[in-house]
């Protein structure tokens, strides 16, 4: 089995936003309120932050269920591990992931700026400088034979897309607009051209748009080479 | 995470027939197609009999790839391992399933005729005279921790949703009719006293109906008692 490169429950508003402005240690999602974003997830009972029993174990649960499913590294943004910008002044903080963050594999962050690896439970952070390519090669090799997870945010996962990288994208449009902040698209039918593309509504309100890539395009050939 | 008796990618016709009449070893579905009932699932990407690269990653393969995600054991009735009915008289023929059966766990056959266990690659399969409520007990305690999918066929699943026992049931109706053989059910609503329901057409043409046990319901307490 050939090991694919996967954006998965990437969400964004109706509007086409992942992120809200102004980005603060306290606000991930700068205006935006990741509650709102990001319920269809918090209300499945795959959620990995759930905290009582219950939840949904309908569609929206299927798409979080396969989350980890067959994942084995995740490639993000400088601005999905913290708000810093520049330089690294206080490696002290070691990102918004807590002691136990959710990824379980090796994570590649991408920054200009040098820093130490961090490991947290059974997630190591490496930093890293490099283009979408130089760190995909990376992220697969440390993969173990599985696959390699974007996990955003919006400018990385546009990044990869647009460099011909990402095999599936799994985005889903919350019922909700957030007026600014920063896009991964500005209509749906953006990368048509490029991937098959499925449209389904959940009954929870939102819509998981699934892509994969059309086997003919020539961003296939490039990643193949 | 407590372990879960789930039924995954069963298919049934649009009037609730999952295999056909007439059983034969050459005919495992009787009069009915497997190729027009199931092409759902040979047309996704994840199929486990697929043989060429290429097929969809759409919604239905994200059904089909959660097939094995999680699940240590399964449970079959007799007439999902071979067609023969009565005591075995010929141990030399292991099953429909090949070489390689998709399992890759412990399964346990339901029979009233016993026979030595089997092992084929990494499926071993055990037969088991025993009601619904003992087999799910001692398929739960081979899984390892994991889940277990009741596999099928029709009469085996009702019998384990009649007891109570089935967490989360997906059943795919395809665009076809069969007029005859072994129901599921006669309407997708039959169950809705005891489970959640939602009811997702696929761009595939067959619709996912996705069930789970409603949490106040009898049958829940008379699993964990």
């Amino acid at each position: 089995m050939a090991q694919r490169i996967r954006v998965q429950n990437f969400t964004v508003s109706q509007d086409g936003y992942a992120t809200g402005e102004d980005q603060t240690l306290e606000r991930p999602f700068g205006h935006a309120d990741p509650g709102e974003l990001m319920a269809w997830r918090f209300d499945t009972a795959s959620f990995p932050g759930r905290t009582e029993p219950g939840g949904s174990r309908g569609l929206d649960d299927y798409f979080e269920r396969d989350f980890a499913n067959g994942i084995g590294a995740e490639i993000m943004g400088r601005n999905k591990f913290g708000p810093q910008r520049g330089p690294w002044s206080d490696h002290e903080w070691v990102g918004w992931w807590g002691d136990t963050p959710p990824f379980h594999t090796p994570v590649f962050v991408l920054t200009h700026h040098h820093r130490p690896s961090i490991t947290l439970a059974d997630t190591t952070f490496h930093f890293l400088d490099a283009t979408p390519a130089d760190a995909a090669e990376q992220a697969l090799a440390a993969a173990n034979g599985l696959d390699v997870r974007v996990g955003g945010g919006p400018s990385t996962v546009r990044s990869f897309v647009d460099a011909g990288l990402i095999d599936e994208l799994h985005v889903v449009v919350a019922p909700i607009t957030l007026g600014g902040g920063v896009r991964l698209w500005e209509s749906a039918d953006e990368f048509d051209d490029r991937f098959h593309h499925e449209n389904i509504p959940s009954p929870s309100g939102v819509t998981h748009h699934i892509l994969w890539r059309k086997e003919s395009s020539p961003e296939q050939e490039q990643v193949t080479s």
